[in-house]
Order: C-alpha cells, then sequence, then structure tokens
C-alpha cells in the first residue's frame, strides 16, 4: 500500500499527515542525541550490518490500574515511511556532532532510510500489559536504534492519554457523554492536539479543540464562556430581541416572551425575578437568537431561572433548547436541584422535552470526582474534562523502555539487581489465551521459535522469576499478538480509521474480566512465558552473571 | 518593526517560524469550539463594535512555591501576527457549526485579523504573581475573545515550565549543569519541544532533544544508552582497535592499553577483572575510538574499572576522557565512590586530570531527589532529568485564565462565592516597587487612570478583599510592569533572543528576596491594589451583588 492509499482510507488524517510531512514535526531529529552519538559509535566499529532486535514495552500499568491501551501505532508507522534526514539535518549534525568525524558517516545518515526494518505490533487500540512488547522491530542495528526516542515519544504519550480516557468512560458509564476540554492546560500546541485525538481514542465523544476536529474528524462541541454573560449589563443592550418562528417564519419579540415566562416561572421554581441578573437574561436572550435549535447555556443556580424563562421563549416560536452547563459550586446538588427545575416546568408549561434538557457539567473533573458523583447521585448527561485528562493528573507519564533482545541471532539479556528491570531476552512471540466464555486468560511470551499454543491443549505458563509460580492454561482460543505492520518499506495492514481504533478499545476491554478493570485494588493480569522461554532467560542470565554477586 | 526583521532578531528562532507558519500548527483554529460559537452571537448581536480588555493571568503559583517565571510571550506575538483564518478553516466551520448561519458572518470571520488588537504585557522572563495580569488585550470585542483559548495554550505549559526548570536550577546551584532528557516522556512531539525550549529558558544548559537544539539554537548533549553496551559480548568483536596518537598521528592498539591499565586498576579500586564485563569493555573501547576526545560512557558500579581503564588508555593515546554517567543505583554513594576512584586513579597514575573528571546523573530526578542529595553530599557535576521536569509532576498544569474586565469602557467584574475567584474590573495598570537594597517588595495594581506611584512618596497599598490588611510603601525604585508589545498590526518591541530572556529570569530572580523562594513554606510575595482600586473593585461589587443573598 503506498502512502495515497493509506492517507485516502484513513479520511480526516490526510491533513494530519500532511502536518508532520510539511512541518516537519515529526522528523528523524526528534530525538535524543545520544541516539546519533551511538550511531556513530556503530559505524565506526564497522557494525553497519549488524542485525538487532528492539522490544518496545513497559513495565508498569499506569493510574494504579491493571490495563493500559496502546495506541499511537499509526504515527508509528508514518515516521517509518518518511524516515529521512534532510540535507539541512546533516548540516546541523555536522555542526554539533564533535570535530573529527568522516564525512563519509554524514553521507550514509543521509542515505538512511527505515526500508530494512520489519516492525511487528500489537493492534492499535488492544488492551496491553506490563513486559509484553508492544511494538518488535527488526533490522540494521543501527536504523533501529536510531528510531527509538522518537517511537517512545509517539507512543507513551498516546497510549497514556487512551488509557486514562478509557478509564474516564467506565467509571462515567456508556450513557453518559464525555467531553475533552482541555486544550488550555496541555503542553502546548500540539499536546494539545495528542490529548484531543486520543481521548477520543479511550472512548470520549468529542473535543472542543477545534483544529483536532479539523484534523482528526472528532466531533467538537462548545457553547460560550462567563465572559459572554458578562459582556452584557442590561437588556437594554440588547441590539435585536427579534428572531423568526420556526414554523410561521413571523417575527417576534423573544425578550417579551421571556420576560412574560420569566414573571410566572418565578413562582414555579420559587426564585424572585429580581435575584436573577439582567445582563445575564440579556445575554442569554442574545444566544437563543443565534442558535435558536442549540441553545445550551452556562448558568449558576439562579441563572435556571433566565435559562427557563429563554428556554420557554424558544419553544413558543417553534424550537428546543439543549441544555445547560454548570461550571462552578456542588455539581451532584446542583445537578439535581436544575433537573428538579426542569420537571417542575415540564409539568407546569406542558412541555414534556423540557425533561430531557442536557446537563453539563465541567468543574475540574476527574476519575474520583466521577465516582463521588455517582456515589451521591447526581442528574448530569455529560461531562466536559480538561486539566486532569489532558495531564493524566495520576501519573503524568507512561514509561515505554525500548531494549535490545538479540544481535547476530544471539539472545541479550540486560541485567539488573532490580528484578523488575531484568529484560526479556531474543526475538519473542506473543500470544492471548481466552476462556470458553471470551475472556483473555494469560498473555504468553514465548521464543519465536515455538510452536504456537495450541486451542484445547494445555499450556504451561510460567511466571518469568519466580520458580514455583506456573499453571497449566487450556486455552479455548488462542490469539496471536503480533502482525507485521512495517516491511520492506510499506505499511503492511490496512491502517483502521480513527473510529475503528475508537471502537477497537472497547472491543478489547469486554474481553477483559472485570476484576481486572475496576478501580479499587484491580486483580493484575497475567502475563506469563513459555517454559522453553523460562529456561532460556535463566540459563542466559546465569552466562551472564558477575561472579563475586549473589544474583 | 515586520516580520522578517523579528525573524532576524532572534537567530535560530527562524527556523520555528517557519515550523509554525508553514506546518500551522500554531492557527486560529487552535482554540475552543466556544470561541467561535460566542464570535458568532456577539457578531448576531451587533457586538462587532464593541471594545472590550481582558486580562490573562494566574490565581495561585505552581509547585507550592510563591513565584511564577512568565514565559511564551514571543510565540503568542507570532500568533497575533499570523492570526487569519484560511479558505480551508472556514469551509470546516461552515460544515461544523449549526446551519442557519448567515454567509456574512464566515466573510466576517476571513477578514479577520488582530490588527486592531493592542497586547499589554510584562516582559517574558520576568516573576510574575497571582492576580498580576501578564498580559492585557484591548480591542474589539469578538477578536479579543477569539484569541483566549490559544493564547492560554501558548502561556500556560511555557510558564509551567519555565518556572519548573527555574527551581531546579536553584535547588541544584549555580555551578552544576542541568540537562533536559525528557523528550519521550512529554505529551507528543511538540510536548517535548517545548519543554526543551522552555526548561534551557528557566536555566537548564543544554537537553538532548536534536530537533529542539536545531530550531532553538539550544546546546545539545548525550552519550550512549545501556543498549550500545548490551551490543557487544566480547573483545573478540571490536573490529577495529587502532586509534591514532593525538599528538604524534600514530596508530596503536587501544584495547592492549586498556586491558594493561584493567590489571593494575585491579589493585587500586580493589575490583576483580573477573568482576567486570568483557562486552562493556568492548563497548567502551569502541566508543572511545568513536569520540577519542568527547568519551563520556554509561557505568554501573562494576563498570568503573572498565571506563578507568579505557579513560587511561586514551590518556596515553593523547586524549582525555570527558566523565560518566550513573542512571541507576545510590546516586549520593556511587558518585562519591566514582569521585574517589578518580582520586585514587589521579594520584596513583599520575593524572591530575582525572580529579576532574564529570560525573552525570540521571535517574527518575526530581527537585526533591536534588535537594536529598545535597543533604546526603554528592559528587554529582550534571544533571539529566526527563520525566518529572516535563510533567511537571508536582502540578502538570498552570490555570491562567483569560477574564473580560472592561467592555465599551465600562468595568466587568466577575462575581463569586468564592472570594479567590472574583476578578479585579476595569483597565489597570501594574507597578512592582522596590526597596533601596532593589529587592521587591509589593506589585501594585492601579486604575489606569491613576498616577503612577512616584519614587520616594508613601503608596497606600491595599489587600484588594480584606479592608483592614493594608501599609504604605515608600518605593525606592517603581517598574511599570507593562510594555506595549502588539499594536496597529505591529510587533513594538524588540524582541529579545531565547538567551536573553533565559538572562532575564536570573535577574529577575535576584530582585526577589530568598524567603519567597525557598524550597520549604516560602513567604508569599504581596500583591495589592490602590485605594482607589480597592474602592472601585468594592462600589462595582456592591452594584452588582444579586438580591437576597450575604455577599
Amino acid at each position: 500500500m503506498n502512502d495515497r492509499e493509506m492517507s485516502c482510507n484513513s479520511g480526516g488524517q490526510f491533513m494530519d499527515r500532511g502536518r508532520m510531512n510539511q512541518n516537519g514535526v515529526v522528523q528523524p531529529l526528534l530525538t535524543d542525541l545520544y541516539q546519533i552519538t551511538m550511531a556513530y559509535a556503530y559505524w565506526k566499529s564497522g557494525k553497519t550490518d549488524d542485525q538487532a532486535v528492539f522490544d518496545l514495552f513497559f513495565r508498569n500499568n499506569p493510574f494504579h490500574g491493571e490495563f493500559t491501551i496502546f495506541a499511537g501505532l499509526e504515527e508509528c508507522l508514518k515516521f517509518l515511511d518518511s524516515f529521512h534526514y534532510s540535507q539541512s539535518d546533516i548540516e546541523y549534525l555536522r555542526q554539533t556532532l564533535p570535530e573529527g568525524i568522516e564525512n563519509e558517516f554524514f553521507e550514509y545518515l543521509g542515505n538512511l532510510t527505515a526500508h530494512d526494518v520489519t516492525l511487528y505490533a500489537i493492534d492499535e487500540g488492544t488492551v496491553a500489559f506490563p513486559r509484553v512488547p508492544i511494538i518488535k522491530l527488526e533490522g540494521p542495528l543501527i536504523i533501529v536504534q536510531l528510531l527509538e526516542t522518537t517511537l517512545l515519544t509517539l507512543v507513551n504519550y498516546a497510549s497514556l492519554m487512551a488509557t486514562n480516557a478509557a478509564r474516564y468512560r467506565m467509571v462515567a458509564g456508556k450513557h453518559v457523554k464525555l467531553l475533552e476540554f482541555g486544550l488550555r492546560r496541555a503542553q502546548g500546541p500540539d499536546g494539545g492536539l495528542s490529548a484531543s485525538k486520543y481521548s477520543y481514542t479511550g472512548g470520549f465523544d468529542g473535543t472542543s479543540n477545534v483544529l483536532a476536529g479539523k484534523l482528526f474528524n472528532i466531533p467538537v462541541k462548545g457553547t460560550h464562556a462567563h465572559a459572554y454573560i458578562t459582556s452584557f449589563s442590561s437588556v437594554g443592550e440588547l441590539k435585536t430581541r427579534l428572531l423568526k418562528h420556526k414554523q410561521t417564519g413571523i417575527m417576534e419579540d423573544l425578550l417579551e416572551h421571556a420576560i412574560r415566562h420569566r414573571q410566572m416561572l418565578s413562582h414555579v421554581l420559587d426564585v424572585s425575578t429580581e435575584e436573577s441578573s439582567e445582563g445575564e437574561l440579556a445575554a442569554m436572550v442574545s444566544y437563543a437568537i443565534a442558535f435558536p435549535d442549540g441553545f445550551m447555556a452556562l448558568v449558576d443556580t439562579s441563572g435556571l431561572l433566565n435559562f427557563s424563562a429563554v428556554a420557554l421563549a424558544l419553544n413558543d416560536l417553534g424550537y428546543h433548547a439543549l441544555g445547560i452547563r454548570i461550571d462552578s459550586g456542588d455539581l451532584a446538588y446542583l445537578s439535581c436541584l436544575a433537573r428538579e427545575a426542569f420537571e417542575k416546568v415540564a409539568e407546569r408549561f406542558k412541555v414534556p422535552w423540557f425533561n430531557k434538557l442536557t446537563i453539563v457539567a465541567s468543574n475540574d473533573i476527574n476519575e474520583d470526582t466521577i465516582l463521588s458523583l455517582n456515589e451521591q447521585g447526581h442528574k448530569i448527561d455529560c461531562f466536559g474534562i480538561g486539566t486532569h485528562l489532558v495531564t493524566c493528573q495520576r501519573q503524568p507519564a507512561l514509561g515505554c523502555v525500548y531494549k535490545l533482545v538479540e544481535i547476530n541471532g544471539q539472545a541479550r539479556i540486560k541485567l539488573s539487581q532490580d528484578v523488575e528491570k531484568v529484560t526479556m531476552p531474543g526475538n519473542k512471540n506473543a500470544y492471548r489465551l481466552y476462556s470458553a466464555d471470551g475472556h483473555a486468560l494469560i498473555d504468553l511470551l514465548q521464543k519465536d521459535s515455538e510452536h504456537p499454543p495450541a486451542v484445547g491443549q494445555k499450556v504451561l505458563c510460567r511466571h518469568p522469576f519466580q520458580e514455583s509460580k506456573r499453571a497449566y492454561v487450556i486455552p479455548s482460543h488462542v490469539e496471536s499478538l503480533y502482525k507485521v505492520y512495517w516491511k520492506a518499506g510499506k505499511i503492511c495492514q490496512h491502517l483502521p480509521t480513527l473510529e475503528q481504533v475508537r471502537e477497537k478499545v472497547q472491543i478489547s476491554l469486554k474481553t477483559l474480566r472485570n476484576d481486572h478493570k475496576r478501580t479499587l485494588n484491580p486483580t493484575p493480569y497475567k502475563v506469563a512465558v513459555s517454559d522453553n522461554l523460562y529456561n532460556f532467560i535463566h540459563d542466559l542470565w546465569l552466562q551472564n552473571a558477575p561472579i563475586g554477586e549473589l544474583s
């Protein structure tokens, strides 16, 4: 598949691709300098033909959870596809690296592409677990090493954000809408765009970020800020009060309707009209005239009277208001108060659709706030979530690492006094074993030379480091986790659209048992190695163990 | 000053500007949808000629500190300069906004620029405090409103990161080098670039991010990763061992020199040669051949023997090694151990420069780690800091807000039951009053119609909300904080280079008393209002107070 096909397949992402290529943000210099100094040292040492295998994986799930959503793969593939140092990059490196570096090295860099690299990966949007590589790369040592930092940059935040969003979706439930409002709190422009994109992947319904909407074809949502209210101080400032009746087409005075309703509503809602601001009424009337079919207003407690008055005025003219947004105070209490008010109005004014008005809440919300609101009981239909979503408050970075596991056919192990940090050596395959009821039981790593586990046959699954922890598993279904996504300079799979990745997240999460997904003390999902791999690891460990230490 | 002049002035930033304009990341659609729906409602209400004043400010300093470094101004000015909806933006908005929006509105948007806006700001790199607007904008309501989200996006993370970096610099002290290593943990590609740029602003000495180096002309640093070591398993794999003597030009066998030194060093350092890995020795020899004048190696405890052997071998050939990087274990202990080893070698082998070898540490470092290392005593010359720096661990977002304070000459106040959230109404000026010893005493907000405070004359400084909190201050020096940075479609100030902003940060921090800057329980710096502004706020508050509430 060539670039153009890939771009066309992914719809709105054509422009994203343009952004990457024209602006060169994701270009090979977006890396740590040591990748390039290592490249030179490898080159100088005659290692240009060395063949390496690197694993990209994380060691711990984020947010005290027991799963991670893998995201960012498409960006990685685009990066591989466009990997090439420009003349200006080479010039910069020539100035930056120490003197004495051979011209041939810069020529070598100038001709480098990722064409000889093979990239295996788990599908984007799939749940993933610690130690199971989500991406595996094979190819010439130098080029595969050079890809490290950029791939980590593209996977770490994308996966963290998709996981965070998926967690918000789980606690909020299926029927509540979730909108990402975090642009202004993200790490600059692109931090904001990544947040919008991957929160949508993880299960959000839309974003306030217009550019993200344009680039990724994500629904964009928004009403107005408090400034809109403060920009009016009295109804006298309204330059127009007229709105065309939706059915008759006759111009009518919306303000007059609203004031009349406000008088009556004041009794129904037990709020004095004097308690509600004239400026606010003016602002709402003008906003309703601008968006008669999409009237959604930011309200505080006293704003309910003005909102209901304007919504009833719109109703007189044949329009249905959408609802309100609450941005301060006790959200559970205020949402119940608002819902109660809407129910009263629905009944007294015979407008049953008033019961269905949407209540959006958007003040400093995080996973715990939603859980607490659920406990208290609330009537919120939609959460707008900013800061805590995009900054991933509880854990602001995912710690994916990229480790050399094989070179020229020889497995490599990285030892550490911290067993957690010992790497799984060699070229491996990964399988997910399922029970008869469709739940994922365990992820199993094997040496790539081993036969895949077979359905209905018992497989010995071992803890990679604890001799005594082992069990037989009889899978009802075996999923081979890796696909070849990039080989011989081509993307080898039909890439899913953002929508499809988003669906994949929910499908993949369904295969996980609920106890792995719960917020409090979730059960760890097991990751095992085959008996063969276990023995291989420990033999290699022994061979490499330093003398004089108890390891 | 035109664009080209501005770009030329800022040196390396010309390319950054290119990145912004060609790739269009910082384009006006990088905003929340509600800005555009509000723009339409304002337009529809006949408010196109309304003149507004907005304040951009934060309410709390980050990281439990008592100061914030303002950064991001240059990016804001570039954004204003290029503000223009493209035809494709307009097309996207036409599809996205509700039906029924007049064509004239889209024409209006298509012709919008920021030419009628005036932007006042505090200098970039200056210390700033809660409630004192860091940017003030005057101009047509619609356009000034439309700038909100993008300006917040450009200022929030930039200022947060510069502040974070400045805090690391303060705890590390002047003589320790600080390098930013966080690209792989940032919010995607641009998050990484912003982190590199603004950590340099805040006082870091360089970054590992090569693209940041190229775009912003920041020093880039780096050695090698553990993978480089693991890619060698024995000295037999070395395809070359030869290095040219720096003075004589004769090729010599570096490995042979190293092995000979290792034997002797084994006694001096009391480490058996069998404890150190052959693969590691091979890796170090090859790396030293690649960078004989810049040999810096990643070592663990046992690596000191191989490192010292290779460094002495280099010495035989006329080169001086640079040092080591420690990336795991007890950094205080290991750095002392390494320094002690270097001192022994310096003495025994008569190589005094060995005492001065650089020790870099880079494992999961944050402000507290550095404080703790300082207490324990360490011998680290340079910290490489990633995750906690770029994610701003202790507070991942700065909460700048953007509030309407005046419209058509009438002041606006936003009331809230939370006094913290009440805005300072009207068009204001800000002054910083200094003592005779050059320390900043207080920031004073005044109505813009008031005369500036005068040197040597007492000024009544009042707490904005607490009647009883007031004091007379006699300033020895008065600094007017705002400059006009953008007016009539032009940037009005000579923009400093990144280097100059970086210097400004340190100069500005020096004007703050140490007790405001200390890590534990710093003294709050005072922000006051003039008596005139105090009365104005409270009169307006009273006029706007709702009936029936004790406010």
